[in-house]
């Protein structure tokens, strides 16, 4: 396993901020709120509260350090997928174990804190184990986005809509969106993947080339109004314009608009963790699954990027955007930057690409038990890219590959436009 | 609707009592319990607060007192199934539901308690409100059984087995099973259901005359130790035992056991509210479905008594035996009482009877919102007699119908056999 | 078992009438239509044709008299639920079984024809025997109605809605159906059950005694006129009127009508085995649930009779009317005879009654293998009396119990009102 | 829409000969055999003789010619999924219709017939028509495919397990197989997809670079003998060999060998066109799932190959081997080529590629209705190459791509290994 370069005093410096920045996600929260899973694909928070743990516990102290775990049951109903460490409990029942109550997961939390604080300041935190930790703490800033994830929608299933978080970063800036401007990228042979030393999950490397057909990319994603005007042009019930698994899917789950929108008194709302909030024409428009990223992109005579000319595309922009740090919790409304082409690649939304979720060549997975962190998961899948206002800032880069099934809804996702030049 | 006689003084006492009978039993609970819901069957006990309230505010209060409603959105997340109150919240999204947390809950609670602790105390409460408020006590005291079952069934879902209760109370005793003794009961002409002027449940009427054969019925309920003897024959396996449902069901379901039953190095167990504890021959037989009663009875050459043999039966017996208010929560094994010719008929476990659910010839169900209550389910269910464990000793009448679907197994059922004499 | 009584000659006769009707009803079939299976409750002809012949061959020449199997296969593709004849093919793969061809088990049919005609010829042909024998025959008209139905239900399914039968029967009637009479019953304890010597099955014994009180009943079935009546004041859409279990099958299954039937530019029709017909005002509904059935009685201030309640008033009726000898496959309209009472007792429709399928005091199912019968079907379901349009005239009886779940709906089952007196 | 050139004569032989193709192909067929569906992915046989002519009918004759149909009704049920032409009947419902019947399907491809020789014998038979003429006769032939694979799934549900064809041609052939050996392909930029001016699917289309990067492929597909190994050294049990959904399949589905294997007196043996047969270790590996495909490569330590390495590598090797003509309908034991680097790259079996189903860079659908063709698959699915046993040779192309979802297997599929040089 590659080793990332680590700095004592930064690596505890971190882990406490990474931890802490977890915790206070859920500010918030009633205990009740903690408990409850509203689907199989989504957690509870207390159970990502446990499980980040965990996999500190378990993949290092237990794994590498053969230290005796805290309590053996956690290895049973905190384990997520990794299969080598056991078998894990069944996904769709997490919401059925009240008990560690919340105080004793906290107390875990802070029991497993400590042990990881004595390991990075001896002697033994050698390199391979910096690695691990690496992973550890990037494993946590995922479970912060699904934390924010799972927990709107579990709220969302409740009919009384309640809001966590203050709700005065809502305005209404009727973005003028009709003039979309397209951003045009050469053909040739490109370097795709991740380059340097710092720290990547193993699904970005190798670095490797590829050949791309010159095309355009949009400016910025696609807002809420676009996707309003596709909606009222009959959108969702011209078949003409999905993809025939998508159109199967919508008329199995009657989807008419995007997960959490609902038209109250002629204005389209949507449910955010503040509530109930008016739609914003000139904001990305988010919760939509692949199906309908498609769908508009046929409809819109234009197609989506592929990861490689998303990559390719985002090469002079900087990594930087409405992330978890700005405490938004929803995406902000386009305003165009007249210096800057390309607009939101960071930020705001996760955008699907036309890609499959597919190992680079040569691609080889993590050593050891952390092997199915992500190559498993490749089949069925398409990725995502450029992070969203859920995930935080340091986790993010360039070469980022998030992956989900194309009938996935529940993550902040939306998507940009392409075309052939 | 019929009124049952009432004085001031004890209303109020008996309120008092139940309600915070109710409270009680969630003592032990952590603040996480209150919310989870394992089964669209089974429902939250911050849900069973909830409701039972509602019930007292929704028919009287509001129904019959116009009274504003304390939240108008209780009516629809706390309505369980009366239609003619409005259209509830769907029955298996109730664990959704983690707001109003359980302070709201009880805050609720209180704010209903006090307005009908005014009304009790008024000249508005009539004869008709005195009725209505007799049904609101006895509702609430299905619920307390409810929150029981309802909360082990959750419980059971944890792979840690949480114990709610002390242990104490668990003891070997081997009692000698095979020398069952049979009661006989003469044919003839019997008056069937409720007689009187107490309170009952319009199911229970009108009384009525059956003509019934000679019968013996067992002189107690099925053993846990005779339940083994049947599964250590094949019981389970053997399909000419079954009804052609419970066949289907078995195999759907994949049971060889009852309910909370599992077998540790060698020993049966069974989970309870006080967890896992070594099965008491003994004791009678519980969490079992119609269809094993059923199964059982014919591999043991009997039959079920119909619910008229038993009520018939159950004539020279009194109203007493283990209810909840002996805080044991499981079932008592049987001792042998040389001057009471059958035993346990009342408390202990609900007993199976072979009769369909049914309205009695003349049947009129309550008047008005409230008339949903029990008739609209007579189809499909089967009656069970007697009470449990789990039941206040004040619910139980010797007319009383339960009724659950054939293959439900959560709750404290048992049975008894009959034969033809 | 009991024996009722044979004449060789006679026996000889009504197997080959009944063996030879069964075949008369495929005349019109096309050898594609007999192979498929519209759902698992419904068979294709072609195993219709073949489980009636292999119970003959199966309980009398193979476990009577050990004969050889003609083909050792066909005990497992044409045994239907009895399983202490070995485990059979699962029900609802009927349809897969392409081989052995029509004409193969248009040859079985023979060869077992032969081999029953040279028993009941021979000396062996003992009483024992003849009970079966006569069980077979019995068992064969119930399967020339299923056949019937199954077939209906599986050409339904055709979008070319093909027609099998001449339609000159259909008439348009307008029967006034307002003016329905009711015929008064006195309470009192009556006999119920098979009396006499002749064949009854299982399930119609013993003979005994029930306690009924007055009640009234309808001088004949509701008629589809009425039920448009029901339909047209919202019946499908009123909550209150239904059974709980009603209501939820019909918001899953969507009914807003009876099975078969289509409004087709403002006129109701309904698909027959003669194709699409509008509907006779005047006729029976039919292709009605149990729920259906109930809650047009609690919309028309009614109920349903109790089985027991049926065959008490059937006691002044001629078992005579619509069966399947008639050629017409539908119920008849009702016409008016000043000199019957009650009307339409026996065939056109099938009666749903209130009273849930269960033993008689003091039950026993047939001896031995074809003690599986009736028996295991004694949970869940509903009874119905008088046989309809689609059952040979000589299969029913007064006290003939036929047994259906409370949701079926492709039997031609229709209901008849009852009220308290 | 391209035009590929054509030549009056050798239409209309083509079309003869393709067309007498499909009906020499239910030459073994009982008329029982041509209606049932066995699950909502295969037709009945008479389905695809009905659609593969409609094809013609409707995009040709009626919508080129505006010739009136045959009968109006065979466009909603011999549609298959070419929603600008109507909407199609429900694909799992097509078991359902068994009229027409099979002689009047048989005359409606008469009639088409006739039709098309009239019109390609005239003047109107232009290069626009003549290249749907030909999309015509291609779609014929996968529907050539799809009869058989369909038919086999469907006769094998029957427990008789019939056998449609001789016998003769199964040997056991135990080929060496341990001494596989690898072909290597260089690195660099390859040019990929249709070339010339013969015809392709659109999806083909265009030709376009890839960078390819140093591979070595398997000179043979693996083989019974080899899977069997993967079997017994726990292959199904192991899941770390297997794709996150790969082994939720496995398990969901109870899968523990290949479809249509069985074990029988401690043989392999598996169901083909010609009964059950044992297995031959020399033969390639068949009705395996992608999944399957996957986990054996990674117990191989080797990969699949992507669709463009196989396309690469296949460049030397003619397109021909065991195609349909050979009649032999299951793949042939391997025989090594010494001359041949690469064998049984064509025919045999199809070869599930590490490829997700996308366009190409600038693909455009085909013009029209028939734009549906191919395009809106192109999300979930995987690229399978170089045709089967049971593909007509004139269909396949080198650059032929077929494209099922990965966990489908009652096609003819199989696999090749491949791994970075």
């Amino acid at each position: 396993m590659q080793y990332w370069g680590h700095d004592g005093a930064s690596w505890i410096e971190r882990f406490e901020t990474i931890r802490s920045q977890t915790e206070s996600l859920c500010e918030p929260l009633e205990p009740e709120d903690y408990v409850v899973q509203s689907m199989a694909e989504a957690s509870p928070v207390k159970w990502h509260l446990a499980h980040s743990t965990w996999f500190f516990e378990r993949f290092i102290l237990e794994e590498q350090l053969d230290e005796e775990p805290i309590d053996p049951r956690y290895n049973f109903i905190f384990n997520s997928y990794y299969r080598a460490a056991g078998v894990p409990h069944e996904r769709s029942e997490r919401g059925m174990v009240t008990r560690p109550t919340i105080s004793e997961v906290q107390q875990y939390r802070q029991q497993v804190d400590e042990r990881m604080r004595d390991l990075v300041a001896s002697d033994e935190f050698d390199d391979h184990l910096a690695s691990l930790f690496e992973v550890g703490l990037h494993h946590e800033q995922q479970h912060q986005e699904l934390l924010l994830t799972d927990l709107q929608h579990h709220l969302f299933q409740n009919p009384l809509s309640p809001a966590l978080f203050e709700t005065s970063e809502f305005e209404h800036r009727v973005g003028s969106t009709s003039d979309l401007e397209w951003y045009p990228v050469d053909g040739g042979i490109y370097d795709i993947g991740h380059e340097g030393d710092g720290f990547a999950y193993d699904n970005e490397c190798p670095r490797h080339e590829v050949r791309l057909y010159p095309f355009e990319i949009a400016e910025r994603p696609v807002t809420c109004g676009e996707f309003l005007e596709f909606m009222r042009d009959g959108g969702y019930e011209r078949v003409e314009l999905w993809l025939s698994d998508g159109w199967e899917t919508i008329q199995e789950q009657d989807w008419t608009h995007p997960l959490y929108w609902e038209e109250r008194d002629g204005v389209w709302h949507r449910y955010t963790l503040s509530g109930w909030q008016p739609i914003d024409p000139a904001a990305p428009v988010c919760h939509v699954s692949y199906y309908e990223a498609d769908a508009f992109a046929r409809w819109a005579g234009a197609r989506l990027p592929t990861e490689q000319e998303w990559e390719v595309a985002s090469r002079g922009v900087e990594v930087e955007g409405h992330f978890s740090e700005s405490q938004r919790y929803h995406p902000a409304p386009h305003r165009r930057d007249p210096d800057a082409p390309l607009q939101q690649m960071f930020g705001d939304v996760w955008e699907w690409t036309a890609s499959d979720y597919a190992p680079y060549p040569g691609f080889e997975p993590f050593d050891g038990i952390i092997g199915e962190y992500t190559g498993k998961f490749m089949c069925n899948q398409r990725v995502l890219r450029g992070g969203s206002c859920l995930t935080p800032a340091s986790h993010i880069r360039r070469t980022y590959r998030n992956f989900f099934y194309p009938d996935d809804r529940w993550q902040c996702t939306g998507f940009r436009l392409a075309r052939d030049a």
